[in-house]
């Protein structure tokens, strides 16, 4: 099932890559680009940082979705201009959702203590997207009140953490369940974290 | 030849990186990390995906190269301030063939798939000028309807993948050709890729 | 003596992550993530590059002191909104030649040429104030006539390259004072590097 999200959650995350580019006028490269970036990006900085070889490299199948995925999009446009919103964004909370869960648990087989665990599945499924808004040219959604969106994985994380010593399976669907629903109620009644103090005069 | 091309490309490309810095007003010091950035990040970026050693650290020629031209295009801008645009972007499409190959030719020897060696040839050669334009605090150009500039490098990928296993030689001057005349062609007659089409209300 | 000042570094330039996030409107996980990447952004990228394990991985010390530092921070935003400036600027002058320091010898440990070593030293004290800049949206201030920053770091790392074959100690002494002071000197009579001249009609 986990292999099966995995798959789903780069398909829908590289449709918001090619979203995003199309919203910020990018060339057909362009959006090849923020594709890929948003859907591998975040799994291979986890990927360097641990350490271990980059997990798309030897399963060209990740590529092949994304190219597929910005063909598809291309092809659609044509027919119609109107994919609701609430499709895209609700099929993206179960992406993150599964991210989360594989980052985490990648980091913890490879032998990480729970922060740095904590740490990865953040990353593994919100990095690609703040990279995606850089190269959009945009401040990454993901620093700035999105509605509970990196808090969700973090949630996640925790509880994926704390339930793997007993059970993988249960570990894993109670981490997609608190990320899900808390991205989700963020969606239906717009939670949104508060702003960080201005602590300082300090200016430079 | 591959090494000489190899030399001249890594010059040109700083080049590019200082008269970024030039014309976004950034400091001596600025303009050593875009001369850096422009010539080598493609590369650094190709080397730490694929696990190998990243290559200038043995070879310290790079970083002579690139603090070389940094400081001649200093001088010369005391002498003259007038380098003629054509030089810099026929050169440049030269060193953009000759990174081409050797970012493709490099992922081959390291066993990756085809796939993966026409990516990797393709951010070789574009991956430094998108961080360059990142950090000038302007949009990506490789993203934005530049003249056939990553296409060409695509191009010239899929040439060298194609014809490597019957000879190293010919694949690596069929496909300097291919992406050569891509570019130039492109430079001579405006040839762009379409803007990629909005395909959503998606608005986030 | 050069643990305390990595413990103090880190808490500096997480402070300095958090500052920029007040400033930028970020929410607080965009605070935590500005934290992070000012602190270890730069050794990490260093240790990437090197090819060694990242050093915060097996020590979670650093994720702590981050996490605290936005914590605390939050919790004295509520008392006083009046940091003095120049606390923050002369404790992160400091900082700087702390992580100039580490970045440079870490790099002569791991048998790299001087050359290298100098651009490590630098890399580690000023890439993650860099990324900081850019995530919150802004041009590198390292880039632009920021009173010697980098260029204070630079002359700290050729100053230790040049004496650590006598003394690791008295090179780390005499590496951190001129880093230092040169950094003291350009805040206090506004010292900054001349912009880069503008070579060329070159502006595709």
């Amino acid at each position: 099932m986990l292999h099966a999200l995995d798959i789903f959650g780069t398909i829908v995350f590289a449709l918001t890559g090619v979203f995003a580019a199309g919203r910020n006028n990018l060339d057909l490269f362009g959006a090849l680009v923020l594709a890929f970036v948003t859907a591998v990006g975040g799994g291979t900085l986890r990927d360097l940082i641990l350490g271990v070889p980059v997990f798309w490299l030897p399963n060209p199948l990740y590529l092949y979705l994304i190219l597929g995925t910005w063909a598809g999009a291309l092809i659609a446009a044509r027919i119609t201009r109107h994919i609701p919103r609430g499709t895209i964004l609700w099929s993206d909370a179960l992406g993150l959702s599964a991210f989360t869960v594989m980052g985490t648990a990648k980091a913890l087989e490879n032998g990480q203590t729970a922060a740095v665990a904590i740490l990865m599945g953040t990353l593994t499924s919100v990095a690609g997207g703040l990279i995606r808004d850089l190269l959009a040219g945009r401040q990454p959604m993901v620093l700035n009140q999105q509605r509970l969106y990196a808090t969700a994985s973090i949630a996640g994380c925790a509880v994926f953490v704390t339930l793997q010593p007993w059970s993988q399976q249960w570990a894993t669907l109670a981490a997609m369940a608190a990320t899900f629903t808390l991205r989700a109620g963020a969606l239906l009644w717009d939670w949104k974290l508060p702003i960080y103090p201005t602590n300082a005069e300090h200016g430079d």
